[in-house]
């Protein structure tokens, strides 16, 4: 038995391991009594485009069809539609030809790691806060996981921290905006001293260094904010892309890889993108939900119910005086913790607020609330919030 | 970049090849002037139950609820499910708690291998002929992948190679029975005698070596024939399902691992499969097919029009002269190829017959036609097969 898995298995990850306990306590106290902001489960239903074109589907297409195999690397149309759209918005010319299928974020992170490392002494970093499962997804591919140290003024990139952290090991940067768990989208300005940053490096050490975008929350952002098209200010960059927040279908796990072709050796890379799924299992997403995406690529559902929430959320805790990050994306809140992190969810339990602790994403001293939840939750949880402050006076 | 996944990407299997090429052949001929026999792709529709089930979910229940994450280990109504189907069947007592839910065979296959292995030293056994990918699969975790030789009269277990296979390192066999290629399914005589040939060697080197069921073909059989439940007959025995075949949905990836109370530490090996589905990004199976399997489990579509396909293409090919394996299941001939199987395949092409050669598959000199085709792919294929087989005298 491997023991590694066992562990992992046996010390879930800290987030579902809330999730559980959640929906044990509301089985007891009631769903209304329990306020729970640790899962990433969007809250907003899914835009009706999605349910209507898989009824479509499902009622009117030969069901061997729509069900069936497609091309390891995913339905010809879906992946014209996907380079279409992108190409509509962010003025690119993308071709179905540079996209693979997947089946959700984290396969795309898991088979575009494995596609790019190639040694045990390649380093993969994360910028500090980050989606904890990322080490375990750098480790899969081979490669050592290196965390940025975070900016905790602003949560933007801690470019001090990063010259450290950078070598001639350095194989990618995971960049993840809209950030999880902050809600921090990177300035244009950021992401250009990055790219100009890394070309440098990529100069010095003769080698190339990618951006790895995972930008499940590319669409989720608020107050007519922009997120920048990484690939359009560095060459090497690789898109890992989700469906699950910006269609509302966590649980389906439909995403794409993008490889643009001004990446180094582009045609290449995408062949071992084609390899790292195959020795991973994963060849041919989810079939009925890429026939789906192939009509419903670029919609959301309502955003403006997040960001109703976001605001009475932010507004809501630091009136108590609770300190949050004001988050421009996502639907995360990142609030400083009255205590050590761990202890502060332990203690917000017992007034039935569900907060999961900063500490597995690479911070110490904060709590994330997903406040993709109902309105209501919000609203009602604000005593529950007010009782624990005042527990700490 | 990873060389190896590069490599992998490049030259892609077989199977996948051949589908390809039957594709852009198809657009120059015409779809019924190419017989493509290459690739599993049912052809028998999904039990009208699947639909109706999905259909109604999206018609009637909160789409947040049916598109949203289920635990990482999978809904716990459809592992209940599940589990009740099979004792109902196997006679066994298994719950839900001991199935984990994964997005197909690969996946299921990809964790187990992981979960089970831990060291580079450890070595799994397949049984020529196997389906391609399980060398993939196996080296994924990091172990080594071993190949017992064919038995080539009967096609069932060869038990003088498996001998000489088995070592103090090894950890696994895989055993995939209705047969992917041959569709033989191995007798209880013979997997009784594998359980105590492997009981003996557990004993022997003072370690597990479990069974992997690979058997996604489980209910897809003729003529009344059974198919051995091998948990009951050896305690170190792990299931990994998936419902492409039997419920027609082949590129939906849904399927489960099961871990039979009776195996050697079934607690802590089934955390450790929890554990490796986080490595591989594998947590949460799709949503909605997890639901919908919760009502279908068990169900499958007509298999009466396999069994018309497998009489048509059997008796077809050896009233022309080629000789075949009869097959007791799945939607597989194993036929006698006329020279080297490459070769023949490439010659078969000629005549737009698509046919797998066997190489893939750890045994030489035969091709694998799947007949999971339209029926009347196979009636008028039958000329074709008769000037190709004309070709060679």
């Amino acid at each position: 038995m491997d023991e590694r898995s066992y562990k992992l298995g046996s010390n879930r990850s800290a987030i579902r391991e809330l999730f559980e306990f959640s929906k044990k306590r509301k089985a007891i106290v009631g769903e209304e009594n329990v306020f729970d902001f640790s899962l990433g489960n969007p809250s907003v239903a899914p835009n009706p485009a999605v349910n209507a074109t898989l009824i479509d589907l499902l009622q009117n297409e030969d069901p061997c069809l729509v069900h069936g195999y497609t091309s390891a690397q995913g339905d010809a149309e879906t992946r014209e539609a996907i380079a279409l759209d992108l190409n509509k918005r962010f003025g690119t010319n993308y071709k179905g030809n540079e996209i693979y299928m997947t089946c959700g974020a984290a396969a795309s992170l898991v088979i575009t790691l494995k596609a790019i490392n190639d040694g045990p002494d390649d380093e993969v970093l994360a910028i500090a806060p980050f989606f904890p499962e990322y080490k375990l997804f750098v480790e899969s591919s081979g490669a050592k996981f290196k965390v940025v140290p975070a900016d905790l003024e602003s949560f933007e990139i801690n470019f001090n921290a990063l010259e450290e952290c950078v070598n001639q090991n350095t194989k990618a940067i995971i960049v993840d905006s809209p950030n999880n768990p902050t809600g921090v989208v990177y300035s244009e300005e950021s992401l250009k001293k990055l790219a100009s940053f890394l070309e440098k490096k990529q100069k010095e050490y003769g080698h190339p260094i990618y951006i790895v975008c995972d930008e499940p929350y590319r669409e989720i952002v608020y107050d007519g904010k922009a997120v920048p098209h990484i690939p359009s200010l560095y060459d090497n960059t690789i898109i890992c892309y989700s469906y699950s927040k910006s269609l509302s279908l966590p649980g389906e796990r439909i995403g794409y890889i993008l490889v643009p072709p001004k990446c180094h050796e582009s045609e290449k890379l995408y062949l071992a993108v084609c390899g790292a799924g195959r020795i991973f299992g994963y060849v041919c997403a989810p079939s009925i939900f890429q026939k789906m995406v192939a009509k419903c690529t670029g919609l959301t559902g309502d955003i403006s119910e997040y960001a109703r929430n976001r605001d009475a959320l932010y507004n809501g805790l630091t009136e108590i005086g609770y300190e949050c990050v004001y988050p421009a994306g996502a639907f995360y809140l990142f609030v400083k913790a009255l205590e050590d992190a761990p202890a502060f969810s332990e203690r917000a339990k017992q007034y039935d607020l569900i907060v999961v602790p900063s500490d597995g994403f690479g911070v110490k001293g904060y709590v994330r609330l997903a406040y993709c939840t109902k309105y209501e939750t919000i609203v009602n949880s604000m005593p529950r919030f007010k009782a624990l402050f005042d527990s700490y006076k």
